[in-house]
């Protein structure tokens, strides 16, 4: 079935203690577009500037990528982000932000991409997200993503998105914050109230905790890697493992969910072996598929 | 199989927001205890003094628990502690402690548990736990938790110990340390080059890590309680589980230490529901048993 996202597409420049990566292809769009590609066809949707140095035909060549939702605003600039990884590597400073195209209006959603039936609102302002998924006309399974300074400072339109959607996709500590709840099962629940039928919650090198509004519960640690040289875009390649297998199956039962969530929790490992879009390049549906059943045995008892 | 444990008898002050416990039964052998008697008889080994408050007899009373090696010493105190936890239930602080009897010479291990099977040597001061482990004759199964002080001032003491014993359950910060690394399998893996066979690493609301020797991993996510009161003794009691299970069944291949870790983390999940020693002492084999295959759905895809 089909998969739509919206999100990001920046100019990123990271420093790790294992190395950098200055001026590389990055946001959210673009983690989320590889690792869907290797399980669905992805319609993409964003914005970049005259100075962007990246063909993105390029970047998805071999993929089924639709570019048609791509807008290159001539007077405008990309969205540049440069952060710096801690030595423990659990935690990143942003050392500069350029918002340029993310700070003027959305893109438009082409008339081609309107019968998208599954949809993934990368993280930005929930007007935007509102504003985005009003323009697609019977999706069957939404999902978003969002961060603190929306949950701090325009509640009032993440309410509203909550309610319109299916999944939240959400960090712990943002789901904290947005339930009022120290206590994170309970924090989801709480959530799971204010509108989405399914919250997952990411937690980095701890995994990940999936609860429906019946009750269900799934959590899954992540994949016990050893290669981490740079974990930018995990989230956003969790999320497009996750849509990109639900998308090919076109199932959203709990089972599916599942599966998906363990697809997601194994496309991120691959993504933070190395910087930008690297670790995910390099390999193939069947490294997936393989480490996928590495994650059953090593969770399995 | 024999099961022996060596560790703290505590009288614990505890506060959480959840409320309080004052002067309440507590120490590392007591909820090592309690959890392992679901599922094997004890051998209990620990030292309190003349104004211990608590009868053993009684706290464990219709449970497999053999007390032989109690020792009262009439001139010592017993050993104290109080602690504070955050609102965030994620740390806590220690408010007071009195070592008392743990600041003198070890128990004495009882002739009559000379040829035990299973052996827990509990967090304590690495040349002590040497020194227990030198009175037991033919061990099949060897583990022994520490901490950072003797990490850090007793090193020389705690590698003597790691050659000597075939499990270390440590947390992870404390792994960290041990290891200088601060990538959690790595640092498991650098972990056993210095003896132990098997290391398994306690994360908390996170769960746990278990690597061997011969490269197996296992994962597991913490049980996702919705009730957690006071998290103290939740590490002696997954300790407890595990190795209660493992003298149960008397094996510890892969497999079999797999299937203990998520015992340990199922007794655990009951430990913190309550003050003290309250939430296990409200339940039975059976509760552990659901939980168990409760926490197989949740984990399973």
């Amino acid at each position: 079935m089909s998969l739509l996202v919206t999100g990001s597409i920046g100019i990123d420049t990271i420093r790790t203690p294992h190395g950098s990566s200055e001026n590389c292809i990055g946001g959210s769009a673009i983690y989320f577009t590889m690792a869907a590609s290797f399980f669905s066809p992805v319609r993409f949707i964003g914005v970049i500037g005259s100075d962007c140095p990246f063909d993105l035909a390029k970047v998805f060549v071999g993929r089924d990528v639709d570019l048609r939702g791509l807008e290159v605003r001539q007077t405008s600039k990309t969205f540049r982000w440069a952060g710096t990884y801690r030595e423990t590597m659990d935690d990143r400073v942003t050392d500069s932000i350029e918002l340029n195209v993310l700070a003027e209006h959305p893109p438009v959603v082409p008339k081609a991409f309107a019968d998208s039936q599954f949809v993934f609102l990368a993280n930005t302002a929930p007007r935007l997200q509102i504003q985005l998924l009003s323009q697609i006309q019977a999706p069957v399974f939404v999902a978003a993503d969002t961060m603190n300074i929306w949950i701090m400072d325009h509640l009032e339109d993440l309410r509203e998105l909550l309610k319109r959607i299916d999944c939240l996709v959400v960090n712990a500590e943002e789901a904290k914050l947005l339930a009022r709840q120290f206590h994170l099962v309970r924090a989801a629940e709480q959530i799971l109230t204010m509108g989405p039928a399914i919250v997952i919650v990411k937690k980095g090198e701890s995994g990940a905790l999936m609860c429906a509004r019946d009750g269900s519960k799934f959590v899954l640690p992540a994949y016990p890697a050893t290669e981490v040289r740079d974990p930018t875009g995990a989230g956003d390649s969790f999320a497009g493992g996750l849509m990109g297998y639900l998308a090919q199956t076109g199932g959203t039962d709990f089972d599916t969910l599942k599966t998906a969530v363990a697809y997601g929790t194994v496309v991120a490992s691959f993504t933070i072996a190395d910087f930008s879009l690297t670790g995910l390049t390099n390999i193939t549906r069947q490294d997936i598929d393989n480490r996928l059943e590495m994650l059953r045995k090593y969770t399995c008892f």
